[in-house]
């Protein structure tokens, strides 16, 4: 586990949104050194679109961050408001029941949070 | 008092935006259970607009999450700036002197914060 | 030091933005008290440019809360995807490497977080 822990809260669904949200996860990453930070993205709203299979602007991007550790998190609620389901995600993305939840829980738990 | 505790921030004006916030709110206490978390709602800049009382397309909205506990929390500095005073709030707003501070005091006492 | 630390962050390039932000930073300090809070802004992304020492309509405000020990910090990675560098910046900012990280070290510090 990393000394630190942050977890990136996306809730937009424009791609520009999405580039700054991925830039951050890997200048951090590539800032404090992959070992010490574990890091989280929770995308709720229309942030799930982020982290769609298709279309994807930045799968490889996501892809790649996932392989290093970076969890992928996609709030349930969001995704029936929009008539998406878990097969309509990227591999990586775990469904959490609510977006807002898990940004409360990993706080509580010492999460730092980042909302870009 | 509930287990976790949740600040959320809202600065901007759309009706969109307190659309979110507000569901992102009832998100929460529907998934954690109401017993289980402490929720407020900290308003300022243009984000006071979300808590007057007309016009108020979430009005039932919010008169329902304040009866279930949330707290409705808006800034004075703002209100002066835009020419508003408490009368011009529902009535479960309390006012407080600045929204800013509102959130550095709570996230020090350990609550979480949300910024949709 | 202050009973209350707090980081803003800023990753838009608006005027607006950058005004709300600096109007937050000033409540704040005249909310609380400049002995009872510190202060300090992480600017990132096209936030930089709230930084910039020309064209700059801000600054005589970011001088003033400067002085009042207000620390403007502006992350390297985003000024060199801008084309920019220190010699850019208004006197008083400091470059740090990362922006995402400051902000994840001041929260592991006990920094409160607000995006405004």
């Amino acid at each position: 586990m990393g000394r630190y822990r942050v977890v990136f809260h996306i809730d937009e669904g424009s791609i520009s949104r999405a580039n700054m949200v991925l830039h951050n996860i890997q200048n951090l990453m590539d800032d404090l050194g992959e070992g010490n930070v574990e890091v989280a993205l929770v995308a709720n709203g229309e942030g799930v679109k982020a982290l769609l299979r298709s279309p994807n602007v930045h799968k490889r991007q996501i892809s790649k961050l996932a392989e290093h550790g970076v969890q992928f998190l996609a709030c349930r609620n969001s995704l029936r408001f929009m008539g998406l389901d878990e097969d309509d995600m990227l591999d990586p993305v775990v469904i959490v029941p609510a977006g807002v939840s898990e940004l409360a829980k990993k706080q509580a738990d010492g999460w730092a949070y980042i909302r870009p």
